[in-house]
């Protein structure tokens, strides 16, 4: 198994230490333009050796997990240097954009557009951990547009990886994603914000935090550089989503302010459902 | 040790476990209105027998576990009925309302206004957990209004369960735990509520949720029958606090409906001073 990975973060760190742990004689091959990252990546094994973006691809995969920007520029330019048998897939948290850019490459067919439901808060090759994948859901769009042989590689190498595969249509993936995914890293940041903002008068209030608190604000620690590009291809969904999120906070706060707390009993009760949505 | 526990819910129910484990002769009487509970609370062993709301309350604690409303009814009664070497701590989540209901009770030198900041998103006495409290911060106040004797049993108490102690006025502690408690708890219900809100038209999206929503979703797992009270007594904070994270979640939306990615990268980037805020 040979693999080229360009981006060593969390993501492609940590399909780099899987596909160590689960393939005998695999060759690992790390790009990153981030200098410092790429020598963290090789010092802790998590490649075997660096690679440059102007290589010739070739072996059995491609790893695009790099910011959904720099992915539109990078994917055109890796389909133009892959060898026939090579298939590259992306990772990306926005789907519709990656899939456009490429569709009428002459080499469409060694691409397989991927999103991996797995993370952390945290990035860097450091951040990599073993069976990151593992029983995470695994989106993929446009299968059919993949050479029906490369699929079928892919699918195993998912299946090693012990991921649940699910296809979904790009605009479809964009949208449910913006509400699952994207507007949590929102309400996360911005209340990491409203607090920190409220801490300038009021100093010592994290004392007072308990692990509600920082579970409902983890997200908050997520990379800007990493987000920032989701949300701008992924706008026009998110702002969906945000407008329906802030009248619903709104509308709690009329209740609250008109004392019905019945209302506020129900809202709460009705919501409850997510325990056994989540299951 | 003999302790009487007025509400055997996850505080209540931790608290008991804590003190079974600590102290060898420990008495443990259990009082709930909620019959089936009670009886749960007694085969579980949480308790050693049943009390009742109306007994006279002698022996070293009276803890009163119960939703921040019915303490309001409850503390003024219990403190007409116990002898003069108990003391009673309440464990709810606002502080002003509950001292002010006895400010002028004869037994007030009985009385000790804590907070234990310890939870999780579970309720009843078989969410109770050993060591809930070990390491959180419980924030006491008007500290000076009672005994002196008594307050230094208390805080060998809390010492002997590893809290760390806080100091404050009923009206700080209210205004600084809505930004880091009960604003957490309305962001992710109404986070909740907004997906579920979408599922409706669109089928299993829950199935592309990962760890990041189930995290910022956690608190809506909470029970409404112990927040709408506290939402209720702390409506004035609250509402506030509410109003400046809409306003923060209103101006994200702006800066991305105006193609402002740079405000945008600068918000979450300041927030993510939220990493060493919570370390």
């Amino acid at each position: 198994m040979k693999v080229y990975i360009i981006g060593l973060g969390l993501i492609g760190g940590s399909m780099a230490l899987d596909i160590q742990r689960l393939y005998e004689n695999a060759e690992i091959i790390g790009i990153d333009s981030n200098e410092n990252h790429l020598n963290e990546a090789l010092s802790i094994e998590l490649i075997h050796q660096k690679g440059n973006i102007n290589d010739d691809f070739d072996g059995d995969f491609v790893i695009l997990a790099v910011p959904v920007d720099v992915a539109l520029v990078l994917l055109p330019k890796v389909l133009d240097s892959i060898s026939e048998n090579t298939l590259v897939f992306d990772v990306g948290s926005t789907k519709k954009p990656i899939c456009e850019v490429v569709e009428n490459h002459p080499k469409r067919s060694n691409f397989l557009a991927t999103h991996p439901i797995a993370g952390t808060e945290f990035s860097g090759p450091k951040a990599a951990i073993e069976n990151l994948f593992e029983d995470k859901v695994n989106i993929i769009c446009e299968i059919e547009k993949t050479a029906y042989k490369k699929q079928e590689k892919a699918l195993e190498f998912f299946r090693n990886l012990k991921m649940r595969i699910r296809y979904m249509e790009t605009k479809s993936h964009d949208k449910h994603i913006a509400y699952v995914s994207h507007l949590s890293h929102i309400s996360s940041f911005m209340l990491g914000k409203t607090v920190i903002e409220k801490e300038k008068d009021e100093k010592d209030i994290f004392d007072m935090a308990g692990s509600g608190f920082e579970s409902t604000v983890r997200l908050a620690k997520s990379s800007p550089s990493m987000w920032t590009p989701i949300f701008k291809q992924n706008k026009k969904q998110i702002v969906k989503s945000l407008e329906e999120y802030i009248a619903n906070l709104s509308s709690f706060k009329s209740f609250l302010e008109s004392d019905d707390y019945e209302a506020i009993f129900n809202e709460m009760k009705n919501t409850n459902r997510i325990k056994e949505i989540l299951k």
